[in-house]
């Protein structure tokens, strides 16, 4: 079965690159420049992430969301620490152990409803500090939105910011979709990141309609002295990194990121409101970004992916997951929930 | 001091995107394609490379040099193995020690003239087999052309793959630059890679004029079934994948590596016979691909890195390396050695 | 607060030396033997260990607990692979995160009531498999007897073992008090290890009397080729290895691990006994090894450690632990349970 | 071929126990103690380095040689850093690539003629300090004595401190053998360690009549706050720790470590003397501690290894090692060298 061309929901990364995006590829190819990021290109994109992230931001240019994840962490922790995430984080399930490879700590992941770690969820971790037998807890790390696509509220990313720096540990954030959580919120990126006590943020594009290019913003002094050591031993130094940095500043001075998330909330909504009306579709998370999670009769999906591309989240209970992009189409949606509508009958 | 935008001979990594290669970009940038390589982007590249490495060789792409030849390393190492190499070596001085940090392998470098490892250097180290407190050898690697510019015969190579064979171990090439040893020896890829016994190539495309692209080809079949693994953890795996492949398929298919490592190799021939001839100026490699190494007085190093950028080599003897691209222009040549040789007078 | 010589239930390492392995030690102190394990010592313990595991299994000594199981899960795993276990297992909580330091896996926990992991616990984590971003399950590790003090049975062992076997998996045991599980279900160790399908065996002496030793037995032909790299790599190796072979071999063959356990595992059913009928203590693991489990007034914890040391396991709940050694006298108990009864009251 | 029970001059390691080192193991056995490491024994221990090297000196004990060497090493740097160290060293030849393995760092190694790194050897290395390509140099690693017999005087220790202190790099001393080092030098420990400027030293005891027992010393103040968690999660934490701490109490404080390093020393002196008198032997190093380097005929070494046990180093020469003991007896010497004469005439 040849899946190239089909139009589906199965993941924000399946779209191209947007236009704006690719003509400062485009307009950034001309003569020399100096390469592993000491360039004009990269200095402009850094006092991007400052105008939108606070002036103590510094933000370092990697290659992959994995890679932006796994760096964030490696910057905080010695191999005996550990890490909490929700069961459900990309770190813990999606990275085929890379955060273990890298930064050989371990990982404490907490069952969650939402995708959503809480205070309580994560205190039980929070015990042995001092005790050498004990991997000793060091951060704290969420995704927003979540890959459940639910949306942190500012107070509650607060709450474990505090809970992280009581107990000297960091939170970190990834936020590979932050545009489309800061749409979601209807607040700019600081509202929820710096100003809500995050220590670094992995802050991602290629989900939202860049090439490639993913980065790790650390949002407070002094953090970031031996980053530059980790990226490049950790493989994701770009050489001609000027095509980086010209995406993320068309990114974050063009309005891209807003434009394009927003429009992909909104074709969430709107495949959310023509699905959950459907009976025999049960929605089973809200929908606050991109992402819809529905449990589905299990004997359509081969039917359904026949035509639309997408990926069955539980199999056990037959939940599957569809993704909007930048570029999904009001006809997708359309031609998708009619499709499905016409199998449930 | 600003660097961007002053032409040089810092490094290939400093020329841009040919614009046969940005081109295929923009053709790939349409619709939707599956994430991760399963498209037809990526299978027609695969296709392209079994026509220049014979049916068995396997590719898969990645992000890095570094990346390519970390994930070479590791597909066929135990962390109690340990890696020959010259001490020249990329994987040796030039990667921040990535290299150990994935494989936690010992790395042992081997003294050179010119950055060639030969039977009787590497020889010292085949000893301990079976001896667990010593490491135990399992790669060989060489570059080629090698970070000093000069180019192993098919021949050598074939005496090293003997001899790695001989030992149970295997032949690793880092052909960051292979575009460059191929039209050096006016030889297809194969005849000094497949045909020459090597079993694992890293193959580059980045210093030859693509945006970025990196590959690892398995040469023989059997060794691949670990990557797939070891490139997601090793944070190697682009989700946006078509754009590397569309990249490399015309580069395999529309003769852009032989074009643009031609021009690189006549121009470093240029540069070699303007400044050879130039008193004080004493070239120690013999230039074979597109590097030219040379001793010049001190003194004039500043003056001349202000107007034309590159890099010293070895301070105590104050050696240089000038290395030209795609991009590198006759013109640059002449002004670059005109000013040379004002200033030597 | 000094601890040192104030007797108690704190853990079964804090016992010494039973006087038949230190007259072991003793007897083996003579002449020079050739170091790290090509010894007569050596030999005859190995000869031992195919006695009682089966004329396949191979015993390689090391020099901890930790690096027993460590060094059990690095010879089956690559650094892409998980390991599934109970959230309450010593590699999960108890080694400072060795396993991930070593191995570089994913620990995947599961919680359980007691300790004793089950079919149906294990199934949610049997997905993914030939999915690069997913870490592949390759291990499933067990206690016996777990840390909870429960024992399984050879059927329940067998039935995990299929499990594994069915998934391409290996069953680890992790069996630092593996003789108190071989005296409380009255079997040979073989009965439920070799014969219940175990892979790897993790069998401990030092909390049994040795002063210390360790080892790692694989109980099926051809596993065990790398692991004697891993041992010297993973710092294990002891250089005058006579000495924890001696103590294995007079361990095995003198009784020593039955009458040890079996007085250990008799001491806990007395403390359970003269425990569970004192109106508010409250027994939550059932007895069937040498620890016992129980609530008890949070108020009463430091007065009873002062006279007797032993340590909270569940500090929310007031939970602690109270382990019997081969030491353990029944004075020990009498003297702790009159002191407990009377604060009781 | 047997080779327990034949006598000779392998390894220091074949020899077993002292008496009243294992003496101070028995007097220990006796009661309840809590385990690894909050006890009497340990603390007096403790109290007995502070002794000898200075009362900032804080001592930890750990199981083997290669973990005193590995965590000393993990205390000081990132994976991103490098070792230098003789070509010779045990890090780099002797331990399976354990450095490696667990602190991910780069060794260089540096050619020596006698094993003794000097300041004009390490200087090449000393280069890339803040370039993100470069493995960041951080440790200056020496032996002493040397894996080759020589011994540092404490003006060349001095002079290397400096030369790492000044670069913010540390100087690491690997004394597996100190004592016959200080016996050699006719000073105290402290005199050419902690007042030479070393910063951390791997303290040995097994070499020298320890059943087992080796220890890192941190000699300045502020270095060890991380140190316990590596030793855990090492795998060097051994739970019945007042053995360990026993012997290195006697050792320490009743001379044992002198009396049985003098007579090492001059059992290897005597070995000199008489067959460096013998025709068609070749002495190949300064004989200053307890190892004797020589070049013999290679068709010898079958028929002396029959009688004695003894390990070829470098085969291509044959040149052989012969190592003494505390227990080596003149008998062994006259024996031994009669044979060996009477083969070569």
């Amino acid at each position: 079965m040849t899946t190239t061309g089909r139009r589906g929901f199965a993941s924000d990364n399946n779209a191209g690159i947007h236009p704006v995006l690719l003509e400062s590829i485009t307009a950034a190819n001309s003569g020399h420049v100096v390469a592993y990021g000491d360039d004009e290109y990269t200095h402009r994109a850094e006092k991007a992430f400052k105008d939108h992230f606070g002036s103590a931001a510094e933000v370092f240019f990697v290659l992959t969301g994995t890679g932006a994840n796994v760096l964030s962490l490696a910057s905080f922790t010695r191999s005996f620490n550990s890490v909490i995430c929700a069961e459900t984080a990309h770190i813990q399930v999606d990275e085929c152990g890379a955060p273990e490879k890298f930064t050989q700590c371990k990982m404490l992941p907490v069952a969650t409803p939402d995708g959503k770690l809480t205070v309580d969820g994560i205190r039980k971790h929070l015990h042995g500090f001092g005790f050498e037998h004990h991997a000793q807890p060091r951060v704290i790390s969420i995704s927003q939105p979540t890959e459940m696509g639910t949306v942190y509220t500012p107070s509650e990313i607060r709450s474990l910011a505090d809970l992280a720096h009581q107990n000297n540990m960091i939170l970190h954030m990834d936020g590979a979709r932050l545009a489309n959580a800061a749409v979601s919120l209807d607040l700019p990126f600081k509202a929820f990141t710096t100003d809500a006590g995050v220590d670094v943020l992995s802050f991602g594009g290629t989900k939202n309609g860049m090439l490639f290019g993913e980065s790790v913003v650390f949002l407070k002094p002094g953090m970031s002295a031996e980053f530059k050591y980790f990226r490049k031993q950790g493989m994701q130094l770009a050489s001609k990194m000027r095509y980086i940095s010209a995406q993320f500043e068309a990114y974050l001075t063009k309005e891209v990121w807003r434009t394009n998330a927003m429009h992909a909330n909104n074709m969430a909504r709107l495949l959310y409101e023509k699905t959950s009306s459907i009976p025999g579709v049960k929605i089973t998370q809200k929908v606050q970004a991109n992402a819809v999670f529905a449990i589905i009769p299990a004997h359509l999906v081969e039917t359904l992916q026949e035509k639309y591309f997408f990926y069955v989240w539980d199999e056990s209970i037959c939940e599957v997951r569809w993704m909007t992009s930048f570029d999904t189409t009001p006809g997708d949606i359309d031609g998708f929930t009619s499709f499905l509508a016409s199998k449930m009958s």
